[in-house]
């Protein structure tokens, strides 16, 4: 098969794959739920038509084993996710999972196996949408899990454990803290993903080498005033909770971008009891820091928090703040990385390397490999809506690479 | 009966009606619903045990009438509110139906008719939860009814006229635009109300006649910028709605600051698919302005407008501005505001005048008869909140000085 041919069956499982949806006039794909089912049903009879053997994990991760040469050989791992934000784009983490699928098919036309073993993976849960709790899939399959957030419950009030029982898996803490790998076994993992910012489109590139991932806090904050009626209540008198988180968000938004490198994001806000003839009493608010270099997203975070505490004391609001993740930034592995490298030049395009400010599967798969990431352009840099694209001869260079990454790996 | 146990009675079924709510653990009572039926049960059998026959309209307003000394004889109007804010207090309306209900009580219980006859309404919708637009029982049982809003839609997706049609009341545009009296049959409209507002109580004062109802415009309208990653795209190239949102609800509270009389509210926001790591690309507010004055209010109304309009420019975010509802100022008649104050002479408290910044159903009853309010001190000035508290002996008080007004009523 000529690679533009496999490129334009990535792109027709990427639009396959986004009709599997919770919701029926966007692309909304949660953790354990029905579209998610679908998604993996397809993927897995693509891979038995691969040569792959196909398990689904507890959690509903699904992989796809590519036997190598010998039995007993390390193991490769490729992969991203298959679940999405709401109102989500098609190619954010499932372009991964193709492109690695694609790879497998072509070998396996060519009936050629490798020294080393590739798995496939592809991850129930990246995003945290459902739960709020980002990277349930990886953290199951390197037994990083935490146990608590079984407990956590969806918007209708569905516990995590219940939800992955109905959704025929095994909610078994045993189950869920077992690495499916031993360290020893394993070559590293390797993920291609869309780039999802503008770098690449700027700099006219199909492709980049990660070099890390930024690290990342997720703060839960809030600001409880006092309700009242909006109508009696004098200015002067009010306790407003929400002109208290107003200012907080200008404030983070200040502080963001007076420092090179930062970004902060209040993505979602709440007004308890909200009535338009109600002053606010209570608002919940989300809070997302994420900086390459640790020390100076930590100093941020504790800057916006000075912030938060210096507006409820002004305004006599009482603050909550809760740091509810943080994740330190990921190097990819300096070795991965050169191969990678050399994979590019081979295909005969010019090496870049990104930083990345999404977080990304290969954040915890790290916990227990060597990670790299391969970046591919997508129009505007923009993710996490419908408008996300990328080009058919982007995704056919991205094979290719991933192709010349695998044939040249050196375990 | 002494006024203090007539007082007492008030008090006891304020806690009676705020135990028919939908939500358990808190007084939440819209529109149209089972817990409003049940308080309406309530007050029906309460009016015929008072000698009053109960009629409910189309829409769900409770009329009790307390004939006078001749048939045909003209009609006094007393009444408020049963329909409530979420999370709200006992007597926000409540209470001026009970005390309406108490006065007429002790005239039947000395068998004691007047010149003209009462009916006592009970409203079934003044604050607009449900469906976002006020006084729909005032203006249904005025005429005055806009029939386009039967076509409004609550949080589950129902219609106002499925809403009324299930409740078992007529959702027909021909009953709704129906005035239930001639304007020359009545003599006017007094409506009983805790103050809402904290001057009574910094006064030391039970009571207060009301010289009118400050006007307010209700305004709905959101920021478009557009949803990205909140990892990858620079704070630079970002078009957060939220940010404007932000800048706008700061900029409204300062322009209210600022000048005197005014309050303006930012009550409800919303982020359209709102997830933490998701940069906010579509806000909605709603926005209530009030103020005495016609004339600043509309003078406020444009320079908000102006500021959200300079945001958006300035954001480059789209801005959609709605001009839901506007109720002019009303003012108290003169003359029934004098026979009020005779009244709270009469029972030996100080004369106090004061304006309402809270809407009240007597705004609408302007449209149709001359109209005066009585307002009762309430605790802190707290409404719309649980902690809402008024004193049994205000309440006594009250009762008083709405039996002198009766007394002494010059047709």
């Amino acid at each position: 098969m000529q690679l533009n041919d496999s490129a334009r069956l990535v792109m027709e499982r990427c639009n396959i794959l986004a009709a599997y949806s919770e919701e029926a006039d966007c692309l909304t794909r949660r953790f354990a739920t029905q579209p998610m089912r679908q998604a993996n049903d397809m993927l897995a009879t693509w891979m038995n038509l691969a040569g792959m053997s196909v398990h689904t994990d507890a959690i509903g991760n699904v992989i796809g084993r590519y036997a190598g040469q010998q039995p007993g050989a390390k193991i490769l791992l490729l992969g991203s996710h298959l679940d999405t934000v709401q109102n989500a784009g098609r190619y954010d983490g499932i372009l991964g999972v193709m492109v690695a699928l694609v790879c497998i098919e072509r070998l396996h036309a060519r009936a050629e196996r490798l020294p080393f073993a590739i798995e496939v993976l592809a991850f129930a849960d990246e995003e945290g949408l459902r739960y709020h709790s980002a990277y349930i899939g990886s953290s199951a399959i390197t037994g990083t899990f935490d146990p608590a957030i079984l407990r956590l419950t969806d918007n209708k009030g569905i516990t995590m454990a219940d939800a992955i029982h109905t959704y025929g898996g095994i909610p078994d803490v045993q189950s869920l803290r077992t690495p499916r790998w031993q360290r020893s076994d394993l070559l590293g993992y390797c993920e291609v993903h869309i780039e999802q910012g503008p770098v690449l489109e700027v700099c006219n590139l199909p492709v980049a080498v990660v070099s890390g991932i930024a690290g990342q806090d997720r703060i839960k904050l809030s600001f409880t005033g006092e309700a009242g009626h909006a109508g009696t209540v004098p200015m002067s008198l009010r306790k407003d909770a929400l002109c208290a988180a107003a200012e907080f968000i200008l404030a983070i938004e200040q502080q963001a971008r007076s420092q090179s490198g930062l970004v902060a994001t209040v993505g979602q806000i709440d007004v308890q009891r909200a009535a338009s003839n109600v002053i606010p009493g209570h608002v919940a608010l989300s809070l997302d820091i994420r900086h390459l270099d640790d020390a100076l997203r930590e100093q941020a975070r504790q800057i916006c928090y000075e912030q938060a505490r210096g507006i409820s004391e002004q305004r006599q609001v009482v603050l909550d703040w809760q740091l509810t993740q943080e994740n330190r930034t990921v190097s990819c592995n300096p070795r991965l990385m050169d191969l990678m490298r050399q994979a590019i030049q081979q295909t005969g395009n010019t090496v870049l390397t990104l930083s990345s400010g999404a977080g990304h599967d290969a954040v915890v798969m790290s916990k227990l490999t060597d990670v790299v990431m391969l970046f591919v352009r997508c129009a505007g840099g923009i993710s996490h809506n419908p408008a996300e694209a990328v080009m058919e001869e982007d995704v056919a260079i991205a094979i290719d690479v991933l192709e010349h990454f695998l044939a040249h790996f050196v375990a």
